[in-house]
């Protein structure tokens, strides 16, 4: 049972509408069972954190929160070389994101921008076999950036200690806390704030269901800003019968690597190149055979290649699926990309592999799944910077536009207040 | 039973807590009776709104669109004058929002950000008393800045036929379609799509308790993206010694006038100020008793005078409060705000009173609330663009790069396909 190969087009929609569905995470059963643990943190603090944190991860802590300056780390020169030059790249390109504010004189006045960034940010690193330390550098990097002032490190306790990288990458991004409290609990102790946790306006990075669940429900009662919601990982790939058929199975098997749930959707315009890839998908099953059944679960169920008779085509459903990381690997790239409306990190050409971007190349790997780039961004600068408008009207401007603001206001029924609080600095009050 | 005048310091966490709580509407019960109505539309489409139209609205609709170019309006020259010189000054201040995509070279690739709209939008727009001319202004204009390619204008039916100033300010915004159908079905069908309704991406604007509930429930579903929900509208006025009490007065009854639940806090260091604004309040109700039993809730209960030791501790509080309007009136406007972090548009000196900014001085009114200004901004041409991030990894790169994605790869258990998808592309595979 390979990978599908279909033929399509544009009115295929039995074939392709199962790759449309924007498939979420049902975070239902999760929400009910974190509900209590986050009451229990909000009116418990600390208490709650201690107790969740020996019924749970089988720790018994003696403090909340570690202090990264005070520890020793002892990191070998290589990881150090590998994530400083990961660190370098992403900074280069979020310093490239940076807002200036901004003053601008309209009929009169004076109107503009001040960019501020978001009080305090917590980044949630999960722990155990799903070590992400990428990740710390892709939500901590575009805070700092942006000026965040507060930012916290939350992960789960391990028997054997914090991780040395963790700690290590907290000391090079000058964090000043690492709170040691993982799951739904940790993220409650971020959100509300404990006597040893300070409160977190905003929480970002993944976690398992009862964190995405946790941060879901927190942030729908207006509590704490989120990335958006995180769905399983997928990859688009568009190419033409130039792409080698050995690199695009590799890159679908690097999302597939992610978890049996997760999408590989190869576009093309050749035949020839859909079998070849198909064939090669069945030789690293082979030659590569860690997590098989997770990854050809991913390949055989939740992927496909899809076959259309023009590059205008594959491009029309790339567009529809706004994918999470898109491939695009044809004889005109540049062009392809030209038309691209929804995605949120592409990759051209091809020497552009995903994992390129999930470490190293610069750009944030926190990005929209779901079909969630039609609408929302990768993490970046922007996510921490608040735009506060302002004006400054003249008496002059006031006079002048008293007269529309009375009718404007009279016609939404709001003159008696609206209209006098102009009024009454005009002229024809004094 | 006057507005209270509390004198504060930075302690006095009883007196002022209550301002800090950041009330929200309690959704619950509407969500509870908007989901049957939602589930109704998704399956049946064009038949449920002609239904729920009938039952709720007690009409009956031939259609459930209108094109606005097609109607005849007859809107006299000074409402035209006014509405074209708001819009003039919020394509002003809304056109320097726009962003240019760019490109630029790290470690050796090419990488970066291309700005793509949401593909689509649908404005809401109440009907009856609650009509807002000035909000449809808000929500489309910016939208049309950032090059969303479709939007509709969602409002409800009324006996007497859709206000002829909707029905030109489509026009003359280049909106192609009007659906008259409110609540929540209404925003049901933009959400879903129906028959007659194309699905839209993004849902903006102010609604009843039904409409703000199916918003913000289809938006944690992932099926639309929407404006920060809205809360009470309220009011923080900075002012000192130098500021006209009876002006500050008008400012916190425009608050007052948008219902009983609003609030307006004037944070000054003048114990003078703050009697003599008291007493303007009572005056205000005597002369101008529209709504009388309302505007005195909103500012008997809701609202009050905060007398602090020093301007530092009102910039403070405000920063606490981040509110949604915050008017500063003192003898050096700039020096406090440069001092503010938080606020959802800011109101500079004596002449601009926050209803300018409502009505016609070009920033956007569609603001946070319930001090979601700490992580939100404004409605702005931001809302409606995407960053699609980008990279082209060059040969030479990706050779460089390969050992610190390998080990970064090993480190986070990805290496088997994370790591060959660049090894395969390296010479020592060849």
């Amino acid at each position: 049972m390979p990978i599908p190969i279909l033929s399509c087009d544009r009115n295929s929609k039995e074939k392709y509408s199962r790759f449309l569905s924007g498939a979420r995470e049902d975070l239902t059963t999760a929400t009910n069972r974190v509900l209590p643990i986050l009451e229990e943190v909000r009116t418990k603090g600390d208490l709650a954190l201690f107790s969740y944190t020996e019924k749970f991860d089988g720790i018994k802590l003696d403090k909340l929160t570690i202090d990264p300056k005070t520890i020793q780390t002892n990191i070998d020169s290589l990881t150090k070389e590998a994530f400083l030059r990961a660190k370098s790249n992403i900074e280069a390109f979020h310093n490239a994101q940076k807002r200036e504010s901004w003053t601008k004189t309209i009929d009169g006045n004076r109107l503009g921008v001040k960019y501020t960034p978001v009080p305090s940010l917590a980044v949630y690193a999960p722990g155990g076999k799903a070590l992400y330390p990428s990740s710390v550098l892709m939500g901590i990097i575009p805070a700092k950036i942006a000026g965040v002032p507060r930012i916290q490190l939350i992960t789960p306790p391990q028997k054997e200690g914090i991780p040395e990288i963790l700690i290590w990458l907290a000391q090079i991004l000058e964090i000043d806390r690492i709170v040691t409290v993982g799951g739904a609990q940790g993220i409650a102790a971020a959100a509300y704030g404990t006597e040893s946790v300070p409160k977190s306006e905003y929480i970002v990075g993944p976690g398992n269901a009862y964190v995405a669940a946790a941060k879901s429900y927190l942030s729908g009662q207006g509590l704490i800003g989120i990335d958006s919601p995180a769905g399983p990982s997928e990859v688009c790939i568009i190419a033409d019968g130039e792409a080698n058929p050995k690199w695009i199975a590799c890159d679908m098997l690097s999302q597939a690597e992610h978890g049996e749930d997760s999408s590989a959707i190869l576009l093309t315009t050749d035949q020839t190149l859909a079998v070849r890839v198909r064939n090669e998908l069945e030789i690293a099953f082979v030659e590569r055979p860690k997590r098989l059944a997770m990854k050809q679960k991913a390949i055989y169920e939740n992927s496909a290649i899809l076959v259309f008779p023009s590059m205008n085509d594959c491009i029309w459903f790339s567009n529809e699926l706004a994918p999470e990381h898109l491939e695009i690997q044809t004889k005109d790239n540049d062009s392809v990309f030209s038309k691209i409306e929804h995605a949120g990190s592409v990759f051209l050409g091809p020497y552009s592999p995903v994992a390129m971007g999930d470490y190293i190349s610069g750009t944030n790997h926190i990005l929209p799944t779901a079909r969630g780039s039609r609408i929302y961004s990768s993490l970046g600068v922007d996510t921490f910077l608040k735009r506060v408008t302002f004006q400054e009207v003249t008496k002059e401007s006031l006079e002048t536009l008293y007269p529309f603001v009375k009718l404007m206001s009279e016609l939404e029924g709001l003159d008696e207040e609206h209209g006098t609080s102009v009024k009454v600095r005009t002229k024809e009050t004094k």
